[in-house]
């Protein structure tokens, strides 16, 4: 079956499932290559549905939403790793490009899955077992001591699903509540990486710099680009695992590997196959960003250059802080978008538009320069003066500025 | 009368007249913003319509229409030129924000206006004269040689509405078949050069490096940012020619002065009120692009960092050629944008979406680097390429591509 392009334009139609700021940048990103991203979104007011032509609302969970989606576009691909397995295999089996492929995206929505294929192929990762009762972890713990990490397999994400345990009462109440865990021992790690690849059909390849991802009570608060003094060596070497593990599991599109970086080298934490928080920095600061990387993949679109636009890029996440409290009574995000650009003009923000709640990602800044300890706080000053109305005294608003 | 705001996102509501390029690029902007650009479009299949999510399909001549798009917006700004003045007028008195003001787009839409307002503040442009017969055109040739040059004051644009004429006789015909013109000497040119600037109702002025402009056959085909070999003191004249121009007419938003360089300086041949093909190379070619600067600059938010992000930044415009034909047997837009991708992985580009016809502007590409020469042929070809299906021999295809 040859791949349906849009008639009028004679280009190929991508279709996202998922309606949030994922999908809303990589419409920006289409919108350069002459397409307009399909997107199928929970409900009007998504993020990425108040900026797209193509909007079709429905349920990621539902069979008949997802052949409504693919039914004329060149590709399905995802903004979230929930869509079940089963309901994409039955999109493939009707002919339809689905990309990562479901068996592929498995790997990204259990972790169990993940943790297997990882030991399979040698893979360096933190010591792990499949638990189901309160002995099966006791027993883990005694070769890897306490606290045991249990995670839920399915479902988790920005922390969610994490669980750090101290004895067997602790791990016996989570396994009542989730059924089986995945035990992991608590990594003596020195920080958190992520190394990006992409991947096309044709099996050609893209990475990006490795970068440092700063986490705040388990979410990404964060990004340095290139992760600072990292070994180049080191770096290589996750470059190269990124590779080795797209390969392996024939991803297509975007793959983000998290790593934990200990004094020994780098384990792989979770896999992300799509366009990732940590790679939002590549908008302004490489020549490919990963949006664009992420359709020419899909697409089987020769990959593009993926050099940095400069020496250090820093990404802060805006998260909903006190400037997202109902009975906030500071100035309104209009105004706080004023005083940004006032004080920063070469921070470049990108806004969600959606609505604004205590720790929710509303949207994030990008800096860039040369000195990395002056291009992290313009970034982070920008992003906490959005979140929170508040200003680093280093940055103070006064009358020269 | 407070400016209206998007209830749902807190944020502005930027109204554009015209679905062409331009807008679909603003829209592309506007996104990262927080915002959605709202658009009048001429119908369904426009450049703009196609990526937007709220589009208002119309006419520009229509005054109901224009209202429908003005009501609940922010401000409402242009994507062309062609809006009739009373009705922008009808729009501020009914307490809407247009930007820019009717009274200074006026300069941009009626060229004799704009040699007129250029007189009274003593700023460089070629001798003129409006003409009514061609006893006129033949005194102004008296002093100032034959050809001369005539244009129509209005609707003119791309080359069109203008006439290299040799004698009387011709301008005759001109003057018969559209009334009342505007003569010009045929001024003595070494290049053509473009200076942007945006202007915010604060009175906050921000310009990008002065570019020269190749035009071909009367149509933008390459800009070269900066422009190679400009002398500092008359980048900097021409940067203070434009920023004072900006001020006097009050202008709100973007403008384009473009210049003719002499070997004694620049004169002034037109205006763009609006985001112009001189500018595109900023998308990534400086920290703040055109089309962002000018949802800022029409918002009255602070401007953003002008600077470029590369030595030398080269944008060619894709115009419709070989491969627009019906007849065509070559690939396919589909297959030529593979080929531009595997070929030239670091070249940017941006597809409109239109339909394919000889000359039409179908899309650009953007090349970076150090070296002029080698951005140029870069971006020279890649645009070829597009347009023509024809590789240049310099980058032919081979094994080791």
């Amino acid at each position: 079956m040859a791949a349906p392009l849009n008639p009028r334009t004679g280009l190929p139609v991508v279709a996202m499932v998922g309606g949030g700021q994922l999908a809303r940048m990589t419409h920006q990103a289409a919108i350069a290559l002459g397409q307009s991203l399909r997107i199928l979104s929970a409900g009007p007011d998504e993020s990425a549905a108040l900026v797209a032509s193509e909007v079709q609302l429905g349920d990621h969970g539902e069979l008949a939403d997802l052949q409504r989606l693919a039914e004329g576009a060149t590709v399905v691909t995802f903004d979230h790793e929930h869509v079940p397995t089963e309901h994409l295999r039955t999109l493939v089996e009707a002919g339809h490009r689905v990309a990562p492929p479901p068996e592929a995206l498995l790997h990204a929505q259990d972790k169990l899955v993940l943790r297997r294929a990882l030991a399979a192929a040698g893979e360096p990762q933190p010591a792990w077992a499949e638990v189901g009762s309160a002995a099966d972890v006791a027993a883990f713990a005694g070769a890897h001591g306490w606290p045991v990490v249990l995670k839920t397999p399915r479902g988790g994400y920005d922390g969610k699903g994490v669980f750090v345990v101290p004895d067997a009462d602790a791990a016996a109440a989570l396994l009542d509540r989730h059924g089986t865990l995945l035990a992991e021992e608590r990594v003596p790690m020195v920080r958190e990486l992520s190394a990006q690849v992409a991947r096309s059909p044709f099996g050609q390849v893209a990475v990006w710099p490795v970068v440092e991802t700063v986490q705040r009570n388990g979410v990404c608060a964060e990004v340095l680009a290139p992760a600072p003094g990292l070994d180049d060596e080191l770096a290589t070497a996750a470059q190269e695992l990124a590779v080795r593990i797209a390969d392996r599991l024939g991803v297509v599109g975007m793959l983000a590997v998290e790593l934990f970086q200990t004094a020994e080298g780098v384990l792989v934490n979770e896999l992300a196959m799509r366009p990732h928080n940590s790679g939002h920095w590549t908008i302004e600061g490489a020549r490919t960003s990963q949006f664009e990387q992420h359709l020419r993949a899909v697409l089987d679109y020769p990959l593009g250059a993926t050099s940095m636009t400069a020496p250090v890029v820093v990404m802060a996440n805006v998260l909903g802080g006190a400037a997202a409290d109902e009975n906030w009574s500071g100035p309104a995000v209009d105004e706080r978008m004023h005083h940004l650009m006032a004080h920063w003009p070469d921070v470049k923000l990108h806004w969600y538009g959606k609505g604004q709640r205590r720790g929710r990602k509303l949207g994030h800044v990008t800096a860039l320069g040369e000195d990395l300890a002056e291009v992290r706080a313009r970034a982070v000053a920008a992003a906490r003066y959005l979140a929170d109305g508040e200003i680093d005294p280093a940055f103070a608003f006064d009358e020269e500025h």
